[in-house]
């Protein structure tokens, strides 16, 4: 039988999609569309400085189109942790004005398809360079960048193609040509990976960061041609926004 | 034609997953909250101690992300156990604060691709080591473990790959191959099988526990490279979430 | 081109799902749940005496999980007689209770698959005997078990597996093969088949009745291995309840 | 390339469904009740008479079960007419009653594969006999037939199986096949046949009209058998419903 | 591996549909619908004369059928842009009366398929009139044609057709025999093609403009039967619709 990768884990992800009832909003009185902003943004700041946990990071994106308006990504150490955050965020008067249409569950992983050195030795023996880079994908902090995309995937499992019936060579290979055209696009675009296996409905989540939006699109095009996301890619619905820092919240709603 | 295996069924199980209207519990008034948590931790209390039924077990589950707040798991005798703990539910004050945005209803069953001595000897002989570890699949305990992932699931009938149409020898070896790969998990991870078929939209309903919630990934993904679930399984919906106690009700509510 | 087999239609079917309002249930004054108990009682008390057409049978069960709380089944000679029983309970205090997340039409059917002599003959010669169990498929009487199963389904156009490119007597064989599965379920199951071809999403409706519900799963178990199904059967979703006399609606209700 | 068959097109068709809201009706006063059958009544009436544009049909039915329980059908020249009279709808006070869960929008069509004479030569040297049969087509009346059904309906695209892969002749040969199977229920069906090509989400929609509902479904079943169906028709969701004369619309209402 | 193609970016665009809520129109008091004309039509006409951005093109359509009543296109140079657009809608006085049901996010795009010369050689030294092609392609006006048709579209990745797996070449060719099929169609229908890939739930939004939409229909069922649709082409919704003036809201709106 194939053989599953080495893997390692690290934060556990939550990505809190929001609409906002922008009828509410119109209509509610200036004072309460004052307290849901200042308990948002003390929401948010708290948030984005972990102060709700020993450690992780959080974030808060616009989204466009109908799918949500906010999105809001906290890694951390636990799933517990980002039960709190999930339940802190509806305990605020600005929860009063948004609905969750929809949400996404994962942790970071690592495995053995990209990084067999780390998973082969003694892990203690790694050299330092690599660990930090692992590290960096366990624990990443939330990249600068403006733009956002995140969607959902799995590997095919189809009566001809099926990604779990191959060799771990045959699905190593794939992996590595995969992160070649991955390369082409550093310093264009970050990404975190996480697996959702076990917890959520596809088996990975893919949040991509970008400055320039249309770099996301052609990663995602690029990918799209190699072997891995040809014939063994299922996708999810993609979402996409931007970044904002906690205090433009009120701009944000004010439109 | 291929043969269906031989089954022993043992209680019935509802999974009852409820979302909190969160936007109605900010705004309720303390007495109402309060009278909430009371009537909700009575139910809780009384369910768990299975005071509403001869035999069976109970417990309660956060949810994480929109697709649900609380999981309440039932396990009784009869169907009609299970219609009376959900329309109870719906007596207490609490209910007034959720929905019930889905629901999962099965018979905990063993089979005899895994269990054949048992099946094919005279029962009364089956020595007692055996009776206990069937009596624990037909009437488990919930397992004192943090966490729970649930999903339903059923066997590919596919054009090529159909599981139906293997003969009870092929399954069988697929069933013991697959059952090595939960022998790895000794210790880590414990599950209920309950079976669907003629009750709910899939075949099987799996709810899995463990302290770590990482092993509950781990187990999902190392099981997705075994022949059975790699070409004949077909999955849901993926929930995770985490035990309290129904004297905790309050403070998860509260956030 | 392959050919279609005769069939007879007798009663129009509809399965009414209905769930309830439980907040504005508990919420309503007793005066009011009264009157819609009344009224309900009433409505189901009439139509189970099939008071409002020539001939017919209704029942009404309550269902398990999300799905619906109530089912209530009226087989009619037109399609006239359910539209206005669909009506009327509109019309019921018991309704404003009550909504209707789904619902079925179809209508009893039986085929020269299983009762080639039936069609093939003089109708007028058939004997007795045959005749008796024809008009009993056609205009069923709802039996006195307990336990209600209810699934839609369809036969598969698979570009390898398509029952409708099979001949007559392929489908003929597989047919009989399937009802030798349910000769050995004789006296633990009873079924109303129904066609909804040109009617509903699927192209038949499937009512199970049983008083020990494990045999519903057991004999959809057991039949999912006959070639018709495991090749050519697709499914809808699943429905499972309990029998209850209208004069037990009130204390359903009151959980 | 395979070529894609002549066409002319006739009338736009809106099929526009309404369910009713019963707790509404129940609620509301008798003069709000009868000034909604009053302005109902109108607007039917207007338009079966079809006052609102130079020509075109309307006929109204009552739909059975929980996907609508009103079906107005408009055939009007232009997709103006139509729109228009969706519009006039919500202005009547029976829409405050109402919602629209679904709807299909169209234009009929005939095409070379059945009436190869008409595309070939000069259009205006065709016989008067086939010319009028062609405008029924284009410019249908609605029949007077008790019973309606519709579905939608696309030709499979599959990987084996694939319709606009086939050759014209091929094409043609399947459809003058099933064309012979219609030519059956000549008398005691109808059919409107209209092109979504391009303004729905099928490819056409199929409106069936019967005087006995039985034969709707033993045509759908006997098509079914045919190439065309069997191998390359997809279908989506059927609706059933019987006509009624617009003075009857309070009566429905009423129960 | 598979090569992807050149392209070149130009505006974002948001396809944002609302659905118009009825019942509140109809029970608003006159100066309530009259301030939401004003400040609808004001939102449009600034819009359409492009006030919030340096350059760009909007236009507004209603649509028929229940899955909008309006669409309003927006192409802007960034995605701020649309997010702010998008935005601005809802602090009008109309946007009480709208939900938003979907919406699509993409950017238009020319590929080296179509216009290989302008991708191989020094940009600079594309003669002008090709540049004003692509140009044209990038940063389109909004047609004045009256009727409009939108779809969402991917291409295929089947276990046999999968156009992720064709050589450029094979591609390429495809492309242009699809051109072919677009220029019988010259003068009566215009296009926006805009890719959807790391933006929205499908590769591709394709808008068509016509003064006929009987053309709309004939060209998407023409095109059909070129393999790259045939084979290759996975479709979504459809929507339709006819441009009005902004100043013509009210008219609409009033029926």
């Amino acid at each position: 039988m194939p053989e599953a990768p080495p893997t390692d884990e690290g934060w556990f992800v939550l990505h809190d999609f929001r609409t906002v009832d922008w009828d509410a909003w119109r209509d509610a009185p200036a004072h309460e569309r004052e307290r849901a902003i200042e308990e948002g943004v003390a929401y948010l700041r708290t948030h984005e400085a972990v102060e709700d946990a020993e450690e992780g990071a959080s974030a808060v994106f616009s989204v466009l189109g109908h799918k949500a308006d906010l999105l809001v990504v906290h890694l951390r150490p636990t799933l517990d942790d980002l039960s709190r955050a999930e339940r802190q965020f509806e305990r605020t008067a600005l929860a009063a004005f948004t609905e969750q249409p929809t949400s996404y569950v994962s942790v970071t992983e690592v495995s053995g398809y990209v990084s067999q050195e780390y998973f082969e030795g003694d892990k203690e023996e790694v050299d330092a360079g690599l660990r930090n880079y692992i590290e960096g994908k366990l624990k990443p902090d939330i990249p600068e960048d403006q733009y956002v995309a995140f969607y959902p995937m799995s590997k095919r499992r189809g009566e001809e193609y099926n990604w779990y019936d191959l060799s771990f060579e045959e699905r190593s290979e794939m992996m590595s040509d995969h992160g070649d055209t991955g390369r082409d696009y550093a310093g264009k675009i970050k990404q975190v990976i996480a697996s959702s296996v076990g917890f959520d409905d596809f088996e990975w989540g893919v949040t991509l960061f970008a400055e320039d939006p249309v770099e996301m699109k052609n990663i995602v095009y690029d990918m799209r041609f190699d072997d891995v996301s040809s014939k063994y890619g299922e996708f999810g619905r993609f979402y996409v926004g931007r970044r904002f820092p906690p205090a433009d919240l009120g701009a944000y709603l004010e439109g």
